[in-house]
């Protein structure tokens, strides 16, 4: 793969890390970085993730072969199709969104002729934020889920995975619901815990903490608005991943309550065996 | 300090890295450690956490200036009543365990004159098992909790302070039952949390976790028994803590429902605020 101009809206810990690696692989041989702010499109440059920084997102899409968003989720809709107009005929759009449903229904149909957006959603990142938390190797075999609509050119999605996994990345083709709902679980869900164990420590405990408090609330530390706008985005799979959870807590609750230790320890046991399967 | 013999009863991770610890900063002249299987303690022998193995704990005991219990929590004040019968005078008694209050009422007026136990909790450790994943810096800068009761002898406080800080802990002085109900949110109800989480995820979902499924579930991969005796010996408590969190999770739960951003910002930031002051 090699791309003319690729232009990463947003140059955080995501954007800056596709950055690092396109340059490292030598995806593209010019890579634009859009941000609101001045200082952080010169540090995004300084730590090599970009060429040139601009503020003007159309202005810089409409120089790109392939645009990625990495706002965001609530603002990629409308910054794509924005953007949309006045690229070139065969322009690919993709994102790093979180979320996938409420994106490409929004854009459905509400693109020029010959503009393909694609949705993309690689799971790597951290709580951490900026650019000077970008990592070249971010997506080294981690999964990029892309979901494209039931009227995505094939030509289109076939560049969005070539994308990806140029810059080392595994891919997988999803349904832009079924990924909401899968994430609702596996992400979505996990940070609404740490959000509300980390939120009821009153200041005295914080000594009383240790590793296992710190792993399990870990991601809580990650921005408030970016995943305010994923939880409204998302918001009837995350309440149903709530209330699987509800349940299981009861089976927990229940148990204790009764001092049943044969099913408290299989309650245990089933969480372990599905952990461990997971690896580190 | 320096002690002619310590026995550690339970020679895992912790009993381990309390061997290993003790011979770096030479605590102790000579390490006894106990164990139910010949192998882990020719283990524990290898990986030079202990000087010599034996499979009766009240024999290793009886030969103890000084002897720690890292077996199961519903085992410890057993095993200490049973082998304080034949201790020399002076002999003092402590334990790793993760629960308190049960421990020091079981033992509370029952251990023969000249015979102290008093409480001690590392807040250190993992989900890992085993000397194996023994680590002499383990309570390097750690909080030890230790619990005496009002009736502790002084001086067995005082060594027992000592011990703890030889190995290179911190340490701090709590009552029993306030320990519990501060590691029942700390410590109990992250485990239950990241059991239930990790419970409910279906094989099909595996691969579309990441880190934050990882980091938020990563002590569920502890071992099953261990945690359900805890769990038994805190359950009032874990429940207490268990009701907290409800009570947040709906809040969670309310302003997504009625789609209030504002309020979910809100719960977010707070979280995040908590979880930034506990550092990484």
């Amino acid at each position: 793969m090699n791309v003319h101009t690729l232009t990463i809206v947003g140059v955080g810990l995501i954007g800056g890390s596709i950055g690092l690696a396109a340059r490292q692989r030598g995806v593209a041989r010019r890579i634009l970085g859009v941000g609101r702010q001045k200082s952080s499109l010169e540090r995004a440059q300084s730590v090599g993730a970009i060429d040139e920084g601009l503020l003007d997102v159309n202005a810089a899409v409409h120089r790109a072969e392939i645009a990625v968003f990495c706002t965001p989720v609530e603002r990629i809709a409308e910054q794509v199709r924005s953007a949309a107009t006045g690229c070139s005929p065969g322009t690919l759009l993709t994102d790093a969104g979180s979320t996938k449903g409420a994106i490409m229904r929004d854009l459905e149909g509400r693109l020029p002729a010959g503009i393909a957006f694609v949705g993309s959603h690689p799971l790597a990142g951290s709580e951490k934020r900026g650019p000077d938390h970008a990592d070249a190797d971010l997506f080294e075999g981690r999964l990029v889920v892309v979901t494209p609509s039931l009227t995505t050119d094939p030509l289109a999605l076939e560049r969005t995975l070539a994308f990806w996994r140029a810059l080392g990345a595994r891919v997988r083709i999803m349904d832009a619901g079924e990924h909401d709902r899968a994430l609702a679980l596996t992400s979505h869900l996990p940070h609404l815990l740490a959000s509300a164990l980390a939120g009821i420590l009153p200041p005295e405990l914080h000594d009383l903490t240790a590793t296992g408090f710190r792993d399990t609330t870990r991601v809580a530390a990650g921005d408030s608005s970016i995943w305010t706008g994923i939880f409204a985005q998302n918001r009837d799979a995350v309440l149903a991943a709530l209330r699987r959870l509800d349940d299981r807590l009861a089976q927990f609750r229940c148990a204790l309550e009764t001092g049943d230790t044969t099913s408290l320890d299989t309650l245990l046991a089933q969480a372990k065996e599905i952990r461990d399967a997971l690896g580190s």
